[in-house]
């Protein structure tokens, strides 16, 4: 693994370092849903963390890394999502300013829960404003440390604990799945899943309509793509990260692209027969398990279901 | 305990019996909504048990008890709601025959569900047909053994289970919350909690629009109310049971009444904050929780919710 971002050692580190601010979430399973998916699927429940996703893991991690000074004086995250959350969540447990830079015409929801959680919302205009250059313009007024979404080492360590927990609670999975937007959830999972004992393969799903990554692994390089449309909307990034896709690239198994279609399939049989709330990003794991889209000798599947934040009105209408 | 329907010893039977048919359900915890609840709240997820909800408990616990001829004969249930689902599955995981009488415009989720789990449908017309009827004449005609929704000390002892799983799990609890419908649940839980070394406290929720149990418990004998409009149609019982409500009567500490907007409140903040589904009449207790209807000296609350069976159509127009 030499190059690339982080070791396992380092998720080992960040599983020691984070425990006391995350939960350790279940592992749940259905019969009905194995059925479905004629194999065996181990579901960690991630939309049951704290602040509704894995994101409060990578933050955690890196906030715990900051130094004294650097945490007197804050940190800024740029999120419209559920890393606004999982940084909010994790800097009130810590007592460090943060302020996150959310675009205007955010839902409210997220807005308000990211708010309730004790951070400082800076709204910019999606169409004029460059929410990047607003995050980097307060590191460089303020001292604010910048905590990205996912290309950088403490983010990716602490996203895979995720993976982490799950193969020490369910041994002998044949592979685990993670959703793939920017690669830090894929990252840390690969990274732990290729140091065991007996290897377990580590797979990516994502929209097919969002499928910057498996292009990227197609031509081995990073490659851009246009602004997605897709539900899951924690998947709409437009290429893969720097630090993030060369561990993707070296310890994945593969991704796999899961049809819009396929998303809703999934979120309605988790929530109607699993009664777990999943948002469209959440699920995409579970699509790729119930809807065959992986190898067929994969019979013991870890899927991550990465997060729960959804608005119900935006649920009614897509499964209502 | 004298003159009553079932004995502490009933459920504790009943918990051993059924063990390998059931789920011991997780219990879980919110910190958001402690704050809003400003109590400690301790929910024990019966939406996640087998069939969605709790009523396999009760069911495992009365197909057990069969003779060998009986269970040969099968079994015959009416319910349109999670009594059809609970009684078909603890048949099918006995290897009994079951038959279930429902509405013939009960929601095909329900009916798919039902038949899913391997029960042969019978179904009659609401508006002409009486479904005790029809199922005393399956009784008479083929032998089976009739499985009542609530008013059977086999169905109580069971239903008391998940407060006896509930005891066990949280220590020092000041009261129990149930939802009432027929008042099986509410009943087991009473039993079980009052038996403890320091009696805990057991109250019903029912819905204000369905008070028939609030109202019976006023006047101290069993009314009946006309046909009651509430979402929670689990709870949309016109009398009480004639076993569960000498039980309730003496046992329970009281029964809150639930406005219906109270209903549709705690179901959004559980969904969107635990990320779990849960259905009107399974949300009850966690609304008389978070809305102020209890003691205000009651602080660490064990909240049974009830199930989690909800279309996404109706959930949609409830919450969306």
């Amino acid at each position: 693994m030499s190059g690339l971002a982080i070791t396992t050692a380092d998720v080992t580190a960040a599983y020691e370092r984070i425990a006391n601010g995350v939960h350790r979430t279940p592992v749940m399973t259905s019969r009905l849903l194995d059925e479905i998916a004629e194999r065996h699927l181990f579901f960690k429940c991630e939309n049951l963390q704290r602040g509704g996703s894995f994101k409060i893991r990578g933050a955690t991690n890196k906030l715990l890394q900051l130094s004294d000074d650097e945490r007197r004086r804050g940190v800024v995250a740029y999120s419209s999502g559920n890393h606004a959350q999982g940084v909010a969540l994790a800097a009130r447990g810590l007592g460090v300013s943060a302020v996150i830079v959310m675009a205007a015409d955010a839902p409210s929801a997220k807005v308000d829960a990211t708010r309730g959680y004790g951070a400082d919302i800076l709204m910019y205009d999606r169409c004029t404003d460059d929410r990047e250059a607003i995050a980097a313009e307060i590191v460089a007024r303020d001292g604010r440390v910048l905590v990205p979404p996912y290309d950088d080492p403490a983010i990716i360590a602490g996203q895979g604990t995720a993976t982490l927990e799950l193969l020490q609670d369910v041994p002998g999975l044949d592979a685990v799945v993670a959703p793939v937007g920017g690669g830090g959830l894929l990252a840390g999972a690969a990274v732990i899943a290729a140091s065991q004992d007996r290897p377990v393969p580590a797979f990516g799903a994502e929209p097919e309509t969002a499928d910057d990554t498996a292009r990227s692994l197609e031509i081995g390089e990073r490659v851009e793509i246009g602004p997605p449309e897709t539900i899951a909307d924690g998947a709409r990034v437009q290429m893969p990260g720097e630090l993030t896709f060369p561990i993707v690239r070296e310890l994945a198994a593969g991704v796999v692209r899961v049809p819009e279609a396929t998303i809703v399939r999934a979120m309605t049989l988790v929530m109607t027969r699993m009664k777990l709330v999943v948002e469209p990003t959440g699920v995409l794991a579970a699509a790729a398990a119930l809807e065959g889209l992986l190898p067929t000798d994969v019979q013991r599947v870890g899927i991550i279901l990465s997060g729960g934040n959804i608005d119900l009105e935006t649920l009614g209408q897509l499964v209502g």
